[in-house]
């Protein structure tokens, strides 16, 4: 009797001491209501109310208001993820199919434990620890086939906090097939969105901006790859790992999510093009104007309401007039606008910007069946692009 | 009796419960002897060997011979610990006197349950985690006193893994005293390091390579700020804290460890000067030549061995022939080496690439006090340098 008293005690005991471990590893700060200036260590926003004060953000409050849908939560998304998540966006909706691996770990954000898990439930368990202000919405599949890329597109048409289209949508997917569903979507819903990418050797990156109409989309011309003097034949070998370094890929987020900031809380400017090399240290900037002869139809479709709006409302000229809502007057040393100074690449055989090629020749153009990529019906198109895509 | 011996199976069970979360929050992978290539789920280091397969790096093991001293680990430092951790650098040596705070959730790596744990311990707590590779030694004190000054020199000079020199020291700090006392410190041991800052308003930042006689020290020359069109002014009020981003912090530490991986594993080429201006996504890059009346004894020391090294082997002519170990012949896209097409910036008063001015005028140089700062007496400079530091 006495012995199992005792017994029951140290268990007790043993109880109290690993739940106490338990706790210190998943304690979460509590839920903040609104976000505050005071100066004091126990405030996670201090130190981004303080843009205010310096005259960068004029309000930054309204972070809260946005969500942003990050496409691909691997060595680019995890880390995008991340950084939006702890600058406090209202709502991330992330999509991914993949587990995370133990060979993930040469990146940022995974931490071994996390292995076997899906990479959109260990991204939101962390993120909303680090910041619990924030709403997470997760998709655990592959959006380019039929079923979920509707899906897809429908969280993307009313995924944000007020149940309206998102706000922005990062691709930071690391496949061709994935890229054009995006900039499909993208293209017929009239989404806004970056695009980023970071080569097979590890050592060049990019991101991109695309307005449907307003700029290239992801099939107007073939993808941008920043020239790395690296052999085109070792990438395309069979069977070869793709090399990675967490500091491209954080650099390529830091990008990613500095413009999405720039965007969202109308500060400096957003680059329509931003490449890294790292070899050389190298940035090269350009924007590229749509194709007019782009084999998305809503693509076209889009650009042809550009014009119609041109027309109608002249006054909006340029792409950069309409982004760069906070353009400081001053420019002391002699940065020009991006329609100043950096090449525009119309369509898709025009030069391109020095450090930057095309990953591969665009095929001739095939001949467009009028009756059904012209027409307005988006099932037909879709159907299209998707066999296309397969076909590739 | 049968009550008693339920709640100890109840106990028993809950315990078990306990105990498997906790296993499930600490299971770190087992250590790797010998990093490998092979391409499995559960190899870390697959995609950074694939960097031998693709050409850029001749022999990524090396890694695992480096020591690398990060001094400051807030939010540059802590991000530029974990890159280097998991590129499975073989040691590293944290310095940082600060505690981890809600205040500093606004950057990557720390979690709020860490708040109030010195910011060395809980960095090596979550980096052995990752990678138990790597060795950790963490100093929780203020480099800049007296006694830890003389501490901090004496782990540069014989802490990496054969207890000599460290390879490098990266200064991740954010104040010109601790600035100025890494400068002091491998300026005497003839150490080579990388400075790094990011600007009070958290849109612009820089990293800086320093080789003691070669470039210019941080003494030579004000601290050069890449201008951001913000009112100076508004810089310096009392009391107002300091804005800062996840997005400029990781991206200043991914410029700082990519030119670390450049240099240590001589691939690329690293930059002496790398700006990063988000406001409109601009990166100046430049080279100063140290100045020869530097007020560092030190540095003064250095350029005159430099000189004499010169003399007697006057191959060695720039000093990017000697880091550019690994320079590609088919330079497809023009651009050039450092020397070639850099603004090289010599000693303090020759003009300054566009987009970086100093952070404030040099004062008008004193006097040297002949018989201490030209004599090769170290505490002497040293305590002169130390009682100069606190008067400013």
């Amino acid at each position: 009797m006495e012995d199992l008293k005792k017994r029951i005690e140290q268990l007790e005991e043993e109880l109290k001491a690993e739940k106490s471990k338990n706790e210190t590893s998943s304690v979460a700060r509590p839920k903040i209501s609104q976000m505050s200036s005071e100066v004091v260590d126990s405030n996670p926003y201090s130190r981004l109310m303080a843009l205010k004060r310096m005259g960068i953000v004029e309000n930054y409050e309204k972070i809260r208001d946005y969500t942003v849908a990050v496409v691909g939560v691997g060595g680019v998304g995890s880390v995008t993820a991340e950084m939006l998540t702890r600058c406090g966006i209202g709502k991330l909706i992330l999509f991914d199919y993949d587990k995370v691996e133990l060979a993930n770990m040469n990146r940022l954000f995974f931490q071994p434990h996390q292995s076997g898990l899906s990479k959109v439930e260990a991204a939101a368990n962390t993120l909303s620890f680090i910041n619990p202000d924030v709403q997470f919405e997760t998709h655990n599949y592959n959006i380019t086939t039929m079923d979920n890329f509707q899906h897809f597109m429908g969280r993307i048409k009313e995924g944000s906090l007020t149940n309206g289209p998102v706000d922005l949508v990062l691709s930071c997917v690391d496949n061709f097939e994935a890229r054009m569903a995006i900039n499909a979507a993208c293209n017929e819903i009239n989404q806004i969105w970056f695009e980023s990418g970071v080569s097979e050797n590890a050592v060049s990156g990019h991101i991109q901006f695309l307005i449907p109409g307003k700029t290239a989309c992801f099939a107007c011309a073939p993808p941008l790859v920043v020239a790395s003097n690296i052999d085109e034949k070792t990438l395309k070998k069979d069977g070869v790992c793709a090399a990675s370094l967490p500091t491209t890929m954080a650099i390529v987020a830091g990008f990613l999510v500095q413009n999405t900031l720039k965007y969202l809380l109308k500060f400096g400017q957003v680059s329509y093009y931003l490449g890294y090399n790292a070899m050389q240290d190298f940035f090269p900037t350009m924007m590229m104007k749509p194709n007019d002869g782009c084999d998305d139809y809503y693509c076209r479709l889009r650009q042809k309401e550009q014009r119609e709006s041109l027309i109608l409302n002249p006054v909006e000229e340029t792409v950069s007039e309409e982004i760069a809502a906070v353009v400081h007057e001053d420019n002391e040393w002699g940065i020009s606008l991006v329609d100043e100074s950096e090449p525009v690449v119309e369509g898709a055989h025009s030069e391109i910007a020095p450090g930057i090629h095309a990953a591969y020749d665009l095929p001739v153009a095939e001949e467009v069946v009028e009756g059904s990529s012209d027409s307005a019906d988006a099932n037909i198109s879709l159907e299209e692009l998707m066999a296309q895509m397969k076909s590739m």
